[in-house]
Order: structure tokens, then C-alpha cells, then sequence
């Protein structure tokens, strides 16, 4: 490539992580935001985190547009070539794991109406923080190219899955003793699927920045017989 | 492009959209097979959808590779180009159908285990038939270019959701009557939430083929603020 031309190349790169960073970072205050409205039953906080998914589905479609028009004004050869495609591949996930919070988000009112303290919810908190955290670091990795914070991020993977599978013993036993809880019961099961989801989707972000920067997959990563990855 | 460059760019149009379609293929068999799994209280075949994915997911990988390839060897024009990344986003869906297919037949055993009947079960295969159909016409209205087809299937979609809320209802008033089926029950939210979220995701496809042969998005299809997309 002419020199200037790389310096273009370069900016567009530089422009592609930004939107990626800033889509990150919306994404983990969008969970953070979603388990405490459910917490403190903030049906307002709730309704502003539904609304600001919209941002993030928008910073998705603008990197989609930039990595066609890259691709096709740059041409880049084979390594930048795989990085933009996994720059694509990263923001799908990360549109996901905003998905996830709104839809945590959206469970909020379904569960606010009802002035029970539903005990159960208190276990959530500290799962999303740990997914949360996963998403943060993720994304750090992939920004720094971090092999070793990409591999923190997949072992702490079953941190969240252990989580998971507590609330939904915990869940399961109290709309047994409690059967008119039921109904707020189920959202909650849903709520902590959607954050188990989430560690999954920082997983996915960590596995592709590791394979990225070592050309390796890790081994024992084939969780498709034991977890339930709905 | 020389015309022999333009018959092998073609060729490789043709493996990727032959790839496309038996991955679809794979999908929508597993969508069926797992329901009738979960009908039959077949752990066998649910086993068999479970090991398929693994298919379903080599191809999505074939189908990366090949896309990158072609794009760096073929340097495809606008059109072209955003018709290739058109199908990088396709199978990434499909690959996600092919997961809430395989989640399905995962929790056929923990609900199989049991010997009672789970009336609720019986909502469950037409459910599943319509979502299957769904992504049965997506993947045809993508080979086509069909944009009515495609619009065929996003109306489909409220079918879809009005049977998730339905079972929904269901499910937790069977559990506050029979308290002793919660746990499996929660397994059964889970499994219609899951077939919900195919017919999402075909819509999504369908939407995808619509604005690709119309160049126009439908309008009142913002479904964020109604619907639970987990």
C-alpha cells in the first residue's frame, strides 16, 4: 500500500476499535444498570436501559458499514483481513450481551409489580457483577491483544455457571414453598439465564482474542455436552 | 474481472450458497428431531441432535473460511462484497437456530427422567412445527431473493409469540397446581422460550433477504419494546 493510503487504513482501524471500545462500554453499564433496577425494583432505570440498546444496536450497524467500506476501499490482505472480519464477528457478540441486559431489563416490571420481597432475587447481584466484570475484561483483551487475560476471562467462565446453577436450585425450591411466586419465579429463572448467557458471550469474545493472538485453541473448551446454552 | 476470474468467483457463490442451504437443512432437522425427542421422551435421539450441532458448526466455520477467501482472493465489488457479508451474518444465525435446537434435546433427559405425564408438553410440537416452517422459508426466501416469502415470514412471527405467552401461562399455573413438576417445568419454560427465540431468529434472516432484494427495512417491525428476546 501508498503511504498514505496505510494512514487511512490505519485511522479506519483506530475508528473500528473505538466504536468497538464505546460499544463495550455501553454494553457493561447496561448490565450493571439492568441488575440494579431489578434490585431496587427502578422500573425507571429499567425503561432507560431498554431505550439505550438502541444505541448499541446502532453502533453495530456503523461498524458493519465501515468494515464493507474498509474491505472494499482498502483491500486488505489476509492477517487484516481476518482482524476486520473478527472485528464483525466481536461487535455481533457484544450486541448479544446488550440484548441480555435488555432483556433483563425488560423482566423488571414483571417483577416490580409485586411488593413481596422475593428472596431469590438476592443472589443475582453478585452473578451479574461476575459477568459483567467477564465483558470488561474481555473486551480489554481483545483491545490489548492479551492472551493471558483472554484465558482469566474463559476460567472464570464456570464461576458464573456455578452461579447459575444455585439460583436455579434456590429458584425452583422457593415456588415450591412459595407456589404464588411462581409466576415472578419464572421471570427470575429467565433473568439468571440471561446473565449466565452473558458470561458465555465474554467467553466467546475471550476465546476469539486468544485464538488471535496465539493461532491456538485451547483445549477442554468443548463445553457442548454438559451446558445448556440457550 | 477476466471472465475466468468471474466463473470461479461464481463457482465459489455457488459452494457458499450450497453450504448456506445444508446447513439450513441440518438446522431445521434439528428442530424436529428435538421435538420429537422431547414428545417421544426419546434420550436416544435427543443424544443424536446434540452430536449433529457439531456439524452445523463446522460448516458455519467452512463457511467463515470460505468468505474470507473469497473476499481476499476475489476483492468483490459493493454489491458483491455486501451480498458475501450477507451470508457470514446468515449462517451466524442459523448456527444460533442449530444451539436452541440442540438446547432442546439437552433437556430431554432431565425431563424424560420422570414417568409422569407433563400435560403441558402437548402445547409444545405445534409450537415447534410453526417455528421449524419459519426458518424452513427463510433460508428458501434467501435462495430465491423472495421478498414476499420473506414477508410470509415475519408475519409468521406473532404466531410464534402468541404460543410462547400461551404456554407460558400454562406452564406456571400447572406448577402452582402441581408443585411437584416445578422443576421439570422450569426445564419446559426454558424449552419453549427456546423455540420462541428460532422463530426471532428466522425473522431475523427473513428480514435480512428482505432488505437485501428491496433495499428497504418493514416498517413496524421494532419489536424492543414489546417482546423478551432471551
Amino acid at each position: 500500500m501508498a503511504e498514505h493510503t496505510i494512514k487511512a487504513f490505519d485511522d479506519e482501524i483506530d475508528r473500528l476499535r473505538g466504536l468497538i471500545a464505546e460499544m463495550g462500554g455501553r454494553a457493561e453499564a447496561a448490565i450493571e444498570n439492568a441488575m440494579l433496577a431489578l434490585q431496587r425494583q427502578d422500573t425507571g432505570l429499567a425503561a432507560e436501559v431498554v431505550a439505550e440498546d438502541k444505541r448499541i444496536d446502532a453502533i453495530e450497524a456503523e461498524v458493519e458499514k465501515l468494515v464493507v467500506e474498509i474491505i472494499a476501499l482498502r483491500a486488505p490482505m489476509a492477517n487484516d483481513l481476518r482482524d476486520v472480519i473478527a472485528a464483525l464477528k466481536i461487535v455481533g457478540v457484544v450486541e448479544r450481551i446488550g440484548d441480555y441486559a435488555k432483556n433483563i431489563a425488560k423482566r423488571v416490571p414483571l417483577i416490580a409489580t409485586n411488593q413481596r420481597t422475593l428472596e431469590p432475587i438476592s443472589l443475582l447481584p453478585s452473578m451479574g457483577q461476575v459477568a459483567g466484570e467477564m465483558v470488561h475484561d474481555a473486551l480489554n483483551a481483545f483491545a490489548a491483544r492479551d492472551a493471558d487475560l483472554a484465558v482469566a476471562v474463559i476460567e472464570r467462565d464456570t464461576v458464573v455457571d456455578d452461579f447459575y446453577n444455585s439460583v436455579f436450585r434456590t429458584l425452583v425450591t422457593f415456588m415450591v414453598e412459595n407456589p404464588k411466586t411462581i409466576s415472578e419465579c419464572a421471570h427470575l429463572l429467565f433473568v439468571a439465564k440471561n446473565i449466565e448467557r452473558i458470561g458465555d458471550h465474554a467467553t466467546n469474545v475471550a476465546e476469539m482474542v486468544y485464538y488471535a493472538a496465539t493461532g491456538h485453541t485451547l483445549p477442554d473448551r468443548d463445553r457442548g455436552t454438559t451446558q445448556l446454552e440457550d
